[in-house]
């Protein structure tokens, strides 16, 4: 069988020949600090699993409508109300099997063939493969410190045109950790906007922010998707439920979509989702928020410290993106090295794009203080140790 | 925001209707008799229950690998040596959201823009919906009693070149129920084949036989993608785990798709899958096909005795398509009328396609043998009452 042109554009991930070298170490008895995983160490808080343990019991575990169960898309709908005090009406709301269902649904509903999407690099690297897989054209924009990593409507501006459709934003941002300023967010969908394109807001990091609040797109526009998940904030990542938020004019292609490319989502996900609502458990995640905060001062400082630059303040997800130019000129080298050397796993990056990646590595404090400390305590004796890579 | 051009080629099912007036008349206190969902009316049999709450007790529900935990990997693979006697490698199988993520991963990697891929009519509308998605084009060949409802090299060959890449083949067949013959299957990729084209074939029934069982298209050939599910044998639809067995050169890129278009399955949904594989729960499986065995027979012969045609016999899934032409010139009309008059809800044939779609109705064997007994009665008042529709 051949395969479909726009698969071979779809390139692996470099962090998973790292993982896999990782876990190889791990199998001879090596110790490794594990810091190139975006999932959080926390268990599903206690309140989510006993409602998924009561839905399962007795196994009426059935086929829900495509587009969620209606009590949790209500809930959904009205979080955004209590939290941004925007109002969204549930049947705009779409669960999907997790954040990538909601990207499916989001660029399956927007993406022509052909049609160039402007993403920041560095990036989340899915987003251009979401692209590609309904042969849309990637326009990846360098951004940089300055613009604290995020596109603006002057760095999209610079690519518009020739068959420029839409963009993706996301904040905080994987792999930086940085917020977008809400007046360069509003600016941007209104100059998308106003040239008739579609903007895709991905929101899964929100609620883990460790100042200010991100605003949600739909503050500024309800003509945008807004894609978010129960995988980070809620620390349901094994779950895989997500939900995509569509403009009034979607939501019949939405559904027809979903029926056709989901049927639905888990339904013992489903039932754990709502669950995650209660207000104990966003006491929980609130705490675990604290952690969070406490991990990234901790390993900001240090890394900082050791001499990695570190130029935009991370404020949100658990990413930091460290520049390892320091010590190193290549840092897919840097992190083999520093594994082999160490047993310290992070993430090179090669992963996010390609506008200087042989610069930085990305870190993540998805992992106990301890640990942290044991890491960068390893990450320490290696770049004291020599060039380095 | 704009809709993508491919979304508008995708049609809502009008069984949607149905199911939305069959609620509406069972909230005004009717009773209604389903038979027109494609879901078993069986529970989670309580080993696979059990499994799944094991994996939840304490939380620790995280992502598994994207192509699916090893271990069930490893027993879907070993499923084909036991059932088929067929070698299939662990690494050849992805464990999916649905069968409907198995389609999103066969079709993803072999539908190029612009190609077209012949589909049987009448058949699973999904099937067409899914190669729009990929913005390829779906060729509806009109099959017959006289062709079992199937695809066939001759069938096939009327409607070869002018950009056909591919066919989607599927037996037992939803809505027909009926069987391709081995060597008509066997002939058929072969014919593909030779001309460079793809198979995906759609198991998803196996198992839900009540003659001789289906064989799998991996007996004639290692060149095709072949996609089943947790939802129908196992009866497990609401828990959302399908798989996809994709050619050895196929791996390295369905790795790289799945890790992006899912990141993974839903952790607590593949545990309980591996439990499915127990002896124990065969046992209930097959006792299970036993009592839909009887209610294929039921419903078959009592159809037929009111006047129905029942052109081809069905000897899978839970399907009986029935010739309404002795009773109405519109299935649609057929179908409202008797939701209306009996409380009697089925589905219209314009839902499988275009040829001769007004002469058929859809009825699923999903209930207990006194509702379909109830079912057939309030039908054949209807029929006998007068010319209907």
């Amino acid at each position: 069988m051949q395969i479909a042109r726009r698969t071979s554009d779809i390139r692996p991930f470099h962090v998973m020949e790292i993982l896999a070298r990782a876990q190889a170490l791990e199998r001879e008895g090596r110790d490794v600090v594990h810091m190139e995983v975006g999932e959080p160490d926390f268990p599903t808080p206690p309140w989510v699993v006993e409602a998924a343990l009561a839905a399962i019991q007795g196994g009426g575990v059935k086929y829900t409508p495509a587009a969620g169960l209606p009590e949790l898309r209500e809930a959904i709908a009205a979080y955004y109300g209590q939290r941004y005090g925007v109002r969204v009406e549930p049947r705009r709301v779409f669960v999907t099997p997790g954040a990538s269902g909601g990207f499916l649904l989001a660029l399956g509903l927007s993406v022509e063939p052909g049609a160039g999407v402007a993403l920041a690099d560095p990036g989340y690297p899915c987003y251009a493969n979401f692209v590609r897989l309904f042969d849309g054209v990637p326009h990846l924009v360098p951004v940089d410190a300055a613009d604290r990593f995020h596109l603006s409507w002057e760095r999209v501006s610079h690519y518009w045109g020739g068959g420029m459709r839409g963009v993706v934003v996301a904040s905080p941002a994987n792999p930086t950790g940085t917020l977008i300023e809400p007046g360069v967010l509003r600016e941007l969908i209104g100059f998308v906007q106003e040239r008739g394109g579609f903007v895709v807001s991905d929101e899964i990091y929100h609620g883990l922010e460790y100042g200010a609040a991100s605003p949600t797109a739909l503050e500024f526009s309800d003509e945008v998707c807004v894609v978010n998940s129960f995988s980070k904030y809620f620390g349901m990542t094994g779950w895989r439920v997500g939900w995509v938020v569509v403009p009034e004019g979607l939501v019949a292609a939405a559904e027809r979509l979903a029926q056709n490319i989901f049927i639905s989502t888990a339904m013992p996900s489903q039932v754990a989702a709502l669950a995650a609502f209660a207000e104990e458990n966003i006491r929980e995640l609130e705490r675990r928020r604290g952690l969070f905060r406490e991990r990234r001062d901790f390993l900001w400082a240090g890394l900082q410290e050791l001499g990695f630059g570190i130029p935009a303040r991370p404020e949100g997800a658990f990413y930091i993106y460290a520049d390892c130019g320091p010590f190193s000129r290549d840092s897919q080298d840097f992190a083999r090295s520093l594994l082999e050397e160490t047993g310290v796993a992070l993430t090179p990056g090669l992963d996010f794009g390609k506008h200087r990646p042989e610069g930085f590595v990305r870190l993540c404090y998805t992992a106990p203080l301890a640990r942290l400390a044991e890491g960068l305590a390893r990450i320490g004796g290696f770049v004291r140790g020599g060039p380095g890579g």
